[in-house]
């Protein structure tokens, strides 16, 4: 039933052995000197990970996982894809860094690449080393374009860990780095299965988000409004897609007031819901658009902001004050000319829509059939959340907001044992693997699941 | 008399001519697609980098040039050392990208051999992906250990690009980013040649420098002050070495009144200065010290904290909020084991504080000597800088306070023309070549400097 492999070697060849010494080497060295992201630091016990290839991760004893995370929703293209690897050997080789001040072959080469996908005129590149930066970047640019200050984003909502991204960010890792002096305002945006507005129907749901931001907007006073952030579909805080129409009315508010649009894409980007962009899936442009993760699939640290015509031109005879050593860096943007080639070349990004609208959604769909633990399932192309809840007409969540239960614990670690790798959320998992996974693969993935969600079943009280 | 060499062919074997297209196209795309850091987007002309070797890189027209500015003062151990280009390779191979939450055995070594080198008990590594982040994340770190909110930072400094570390930075690239509401107050720290202490000497600088940072802290409030950050070598600012005294006088007071303190060696650490940690120079240990560049050289994008005990214990059981996709990304911390494993193997750091004390600083003296442009020359190891004047008596600067100047420009230009790639700012050309740099090679470099400065006396009045 489950998909625990033990194999005698490692993708690379080492034996299982070799790699168990590494890891206990490794394990030990972290305890004693490795500072870990959003930890009590003497309260973790880090998994191994020695060694991954497609969608799968070998863990510190040699056994196999299947990756529904692709570790934080970053390795679009998969683990260790031979273009990729074989395109950061080549420029290692030649050229491994330039200052931000020079021009250069791959640097210019990814510019294009991504200009020619991102939608309308957003066609310069500011390259950063990943999201959080990113959204630092584009917020500065909005602000100086229009002369305001204050930003607009939601609840339910990631941007990123420096100060400025965390603040933009709508969820619990915001409070204890929020001092209610960093000019942003959080509005609440559209979640049916949630509705602050008390909607029956996607329809509603869309409009009375967009009355509320509308009236937000006019009640904070449009002229102190720099710049609307939105994740086109939030990630972490819960994959919540929005209604039809929801980003052309706030793409036609920020046109009514004068404010920037600024998309941010760094989760949603690069494949994930089975577009190069997800405001692709709406047709709709924002004014800029920041990206990371699968631009290169994490292979390097990469991000950036895609600025439209007018932004940028703000910045033609005015120096942007901004910037960074390793902008653009060669081995990064490298890796994101081979990740965003080979993407083409293979249809990753088809194969996400295909498998989510094929495999995914149906497999999940019917796993929640079957499991009162599933509140809701949600998502499109390989980016999907099951919304696990204690009892399906209260809607109250297994753990709740910003925390965790014992059930929700019991849920990932069958999922481990079972030889899945998922993405868990306070009371959500997500399915989000690689772009490049197989049906088999997600059939396998879906079979621990089951079983994980039995284990979810189990908690509900009566 | 110059360097100028037109080769046949590149370091990696291509030939000029193919090197010449490639750089014509990357030309051409980067002024359509590419934003650049810090710059006016229309005003500026990229010059192409193709290739790079040691000391040297190469231009788009197939040039030699020597690196006197380690890019962005960042390549330590030289351009494309094959020791961390191979390093780099085989983790290419082996495993790219890990999550943070998870134990990997490049990460754990990296941190291991950090910890080995920064002073007292800093032995916790937080890694970020540059140096902006890494002050961003020591200023969080001490605010929440301190429960205060204020820092404090000195003039004519640099700390980054994202909002709290242009925030934190004391040039003029902060103004477009200051909102006053930062929560940092800048000082004067110890500048003996444009004193603002009316010192005339080391002893005077140093005593009333700390005074005034004394003054300055009584008068703000003690118990609002989170953090002291300082380079502990202003870099980009003017490679100001401190007065004997001073930084053990910062760290005193920072005891006396339970303020963090944040030595910032992005620029300064690993090499720089001729020791691993700039604070080696004076055997004082800081709270917190950042890092990035030397590191690894800037191969991969990676920066980081090193952490106290004391600060570390504050993030046991409570959960520190932070965090990045790639923090401690698998293949910047290889390149961080190969670049410290080589250096400590080479001697690469026992090299810049030899090539310094022996060639640099006695070169420099000797053309200060001859030519009346130069008001100062500073600095140790592979770290400094020349201050150029209109006038000796008066110390008018070459250009204004955070501005350029035909004479400086001029200067630049005559160190391009004749071979030589320099680290200019405002008034000030910077020799920092890579750590590894010959005596050969710093002779052939000074004497571009030479004629350089010839064309910088010709615009001193009178």
């Amino acid at each position: 039933m489950t998909t625990i492999d033990h194999l005698d070697t490692l993708p690379d060849g080492r034996s299982v052995e070799d790699a168990r010494v590494e890891a206990a080497r490794a394990y030990d060295l972290d305890r004693r000197h490795v500072f870990h992201s959003w930890s009590a630091q003497a309260e973790i016990s880090p998994m191994g990970i020695t060694a991954s290839a497609g969608s799968y991760v070998w863990d510190g004893d040699g056994r196999r996982l299947l990756d529904f995370s692709s570790m934080l929703v970053n390795t679009n293209i998969g683990h260790q894809h031979p273009r990729v690897i074989a395109a950061i050997q080549r420029q290692a080789a030649k050229l491994c860094t330039v200052a931000p001040q020079y021009a250069n072959d791959v640097r210019s080469e990814a510019a294009r690449l991504i200009a020619e996908r991102t939608p309308g005129d957003l066609d310069k590149i500011f390259f950063t080393n990943g999201g959080a930066d990113a959204n630092e970047h584009a917020v500065r640019m909005a602000r100086l374009h229009t002369g305001r200050r204050k930003v607009l984003t939601r609840y339910r909502s990631y941007h990123g860990g420096t100060d400025t991204a965390i603040n933009l960010t709508g969820d619990p890792r915001r409070w204890p780095n929020d001092h209610g002096d960093s000019g942003v305002v959080h509005f609440f945006g559209p979640f049916l299965y949630r509705s602050r507005f008390h909607a029956e129907t996607e329809e509603q749901e869309c409009a009375r988000a967009l009355d509320h931001l509308d009236e937000v907007i006019r009640m904070e006073g449009p002229s102190t409004i720099a710049a609307i952030v939105l994740e086109t579909i939030p990630g972490t805080a819960g994959i919540m897609i929005p209604p039809p129409g929801y980003l052309r009315g706030v793409r036609e508010l920020c046109d009514r007031y004068g404010i920037v649009y600024i998309a941010d894409e760094v989760m949603a980007g690069f494949g994930r819901s089975g577009t190069w962009f997800s405001v692709d899936l709406v047709g709709v442009t924002p004014d800029l658009l920041t990206f990371a993760k699968g631009v290169n699939s994490g292979y390097v640290p990469l991000g950036g902001v895609a600025i439209s015509a007018a932004i940028a031109a703000t910045f033609d005879h005015r120096p942007y004050p901004g910037g960074l050593t390793y902008s653009g860096h060669p081995l990064a943007t490298a890796a994101a000319v081979a990740t965003i080639t080979a993407m083409a070349d293979e249809d990753v990004v088809g194969n996400a829509s295909r498998i989510g609208a094929e495999v995914i959604g149906p497999g999940l769909a019917e796993l929640a059939d079957r499991h009162p633990s599933v509140g809701e399932v949600r998502g499109c192309g390989v980016f999907w959340a099951l919304e696990l809840v204690r009892d399906r007409t209260t809607r109250e969540p297994l753990a709740p907001y910003g925390a965790s239960s014992a059930a929700m614990n019991d849920v990932v670690a069958a999922c481990r044992s079972g030889g899945l790798l998922p993405f868990a959320n306070v009371n959500r998992i997500h399915v989000v693997p690689p772009c490049t996974v197989t049906a088999e693969e997600v059939r396998e993935g879906l079979t621990v699941l089951d079983a994980a969600l039995t284990v979810g079943d189990a908690h509900l009280p009566g």
